[in-house]
């Protein structure tokens, strides 16, 4: 399954080169990343509820066009890997014109309130695994 | 007393127009916040970690001179009223020449970890009681 | 003409007392006027790009209810005041059960590239005016 | 050249997780990147006043240890690539104990204004030159 999250650069995520600070991305992709899982019948507050968290460990983000204050654009995300120690998710930002503006992908650890990493329960795996997608976003 | 905190514009606070953008006082005032607590002797983060917050209930912010990427400035503070269950901190943004940047105040609701209004507990009001100043910032 | 402009809390908007950091709330004021501009026919973005911006002077923000990470809600908006030197926007933010979590205000002042205030071309003022609601946001 | 850059987590950097939020580490590696170049004598306003900017082409942070608010940190920087058509910059962010709780690098690209990538001028590469460090932060 992959995702596709409608946003707009706010005035506040833009920086002094006139363009979307490049921290905000890192933003827009969690952001689509609730919503991925969302579309798939999850929720991440639910999940937050219960104390388990999917903490990040690792972000890579490359960037190859930037987007200005009030552009239109679209998180694309698809969940490229769910093991019960190690997510992954993969991000492709697009531009109104199709053209990619950032892609990357981030890594997560189950985590419990208290911060230590945990096996996923069975329950949300089973729920995650129909909606994994090995290959990543379409074309990347 | 009256603490004064020295902070730099950073990048990702610029917007487009090259200046701070005006959210970002609203983290720097809390940060402040803190060092005022820390110069009193008290430290926020043992009062969080005690289950107590000074949730925000109201901030008001006047800008009068904008600051840039990388300028120097000063977040001058006070604790203007203490009581049980209110609280009122007053700043004072100063660029390096000293002239104001930028002033304001923020009231604060003692709250516990579930988020409801209480009274705060006296040892904490009896250790802040020496240091408000009601008269607020000097020459304000 | 009073806007509705739905958001919902993004998981970095939080902190660590489980909620909304203040913070968040001017970022989505300012969201909200652009797209209280948008809804009456006018682009933020194009005055920007004129070389002319709405600098904000004062913020002042009531906090009332809370909001948890992916609550919906909606920033209610109305501009309660359009001079050449002087603008006024007012804001309701409003849980999904109708509830007021904060109000406030924000004044602005129309400022040049280079940072100066100068007064709002006669064409942008007269495009705002049929607009104004000077009595506010019904309720208020 | 490494420099080691003095932080303190602020609370609007926390999330509901209790943790500074991953995105925080993304600016306060750019505010290092700043302070790396005024101790190399080099001021990054100077060359964005320039009209030149090292924009973000690729970010990639590997999160260790979490950060909580008010925690002291370090962030330690070191420029290991610098052509006149791409930057390399190596983080670690220090926990007081000594312990890495985070690690990465950035990518840049000598950017114009008008959002071209240009070349960097020799002035600015020949002052750059002296301080890279190829071989990246000790220890890594």
């Amino acid at each position: 399954v992959t995702s596709r999250t409608p946003l707009r650069v706010r005035f506040a995520e833009t920086d002094q080169m006139g363009i979307a600070h490049h921290s905000a991305y890192v933003v827009w992709c969690e952001a689509a990343r609730v919503e991925w899982l969302r579309e798939c019948g999850m929720s991440y507050r639910e999940m937050e509820d219960e104390g388990l968290s999917l903490a990040v460990s690792e972000v890579r983000l490359s960037y190859r066009l930037s987007l200005r204050f009030d552009d239109a654009f679209v998180v694309e995300t698809a969940l490229t890997e769910a093991r019960s120690r190690r997510f992954r998710f993969a991000y492709r930002v697009l531009k109104d014109t199709g053209e990619v503006a950032a892609s990357g992908y981030s890594l997560h650890t189950p985590t419990s309130r208290d911060g230590r990493a945990v096996r996923l329960p069975e329950r949300w795996l089973s729920a995650l695994a129909p909606f994994v997608t090995p290959s990543g976003l379409e074309g990347e």
